[in-house]
């Protein structure tokens, strides 16, 4: 089993705000992905986000107001199925820091070397959103 | 045991040129600290990469041109010391393709986490290099 993992730490004092941005659509489309859809603000809510082509199907597993989102993967690229996502939001000093967890990969493929990258790339698009009050979300991100 | 893992995709298919941004001071100053001195070409040698107060000393234990360049942490920040920093390189379609790993990791601290976002901002920096002929190495990056 290999790990994804990164900390971003968002310069706002408003933890609930940075929690908005994981559970709400608008807040999704802005930072990830423009073509998600589904349920990311409930307890067992199956949340569709697509790239294109591609895309996954994530349910919501745990929903801890402002501190903990976690997310299941349950269709999608076939790597990623099962595999979990957890966001775990602190205050401190200042900044509301992120702890970004993606687990249960079964081999660290290329892919899942690419994804880790990736996911650093949008995690400074949530940051952005946030301290700049613009995202790079799929389709408008840079292709790195 | 823990393991950070990136790949990065360079619009070039001169992998020579990748290749020098690692074993080079002109190439390592230029993406990841302008505060780099030491020996990054020579198997054994030993790279000194300072960023502000800290920093890290790392001995060269892989140099196998243009394809293959390890690095052993041998001073610096405790959680650093002893683990491995890998680069793969691979020219495909058009691109030269970076494999990353950076091994060894006893614990999946905090700081593990903040290292692994902070290495895919200095692999983009990297790639900056090459494709628009200006990296953002420390201390100019923008601190994230």
């Amino acid at each position: 089993m290999a790990d994804i993992l990164h900390r971003i730490a968002v310069k706002t004092t408003d933890i609930a705000a940075v929690y908005r941005t994981l559970v709400t659509l608008e807040g999704l489309k802005a930072w990830w992905t423009e073509d998600t859809s589904g349920e990311p603000g409930k307890a067992g809510g199956v949340i569709a986000f697509r790239f294109g082509a591609g895309g996954f199907d994530m349910q919501v597993t745990e929903l801890v107001s402002p501190g903990l989102v976690q997310w299941k993967v349950v269709a999608g690229e076939p790597q990623w199925i099962g595999s979990v996502i957890t966001w775990q939001l602190k205050e401190t000093d200042g900044y509301t820091v992120i702890l970004f967890k993606h687990q249960g990969w079964k081999e660290a493929t290329e892919f899942m070397h690419h994804c880790s990258t990736k996911w650093a790339i949008f995690l400074m698009s949530l940051k952005d959103l946030i301290e700049k009050g613009k995202g790079a979300p799929t389709p408008r991100h840079k292709d790195r």
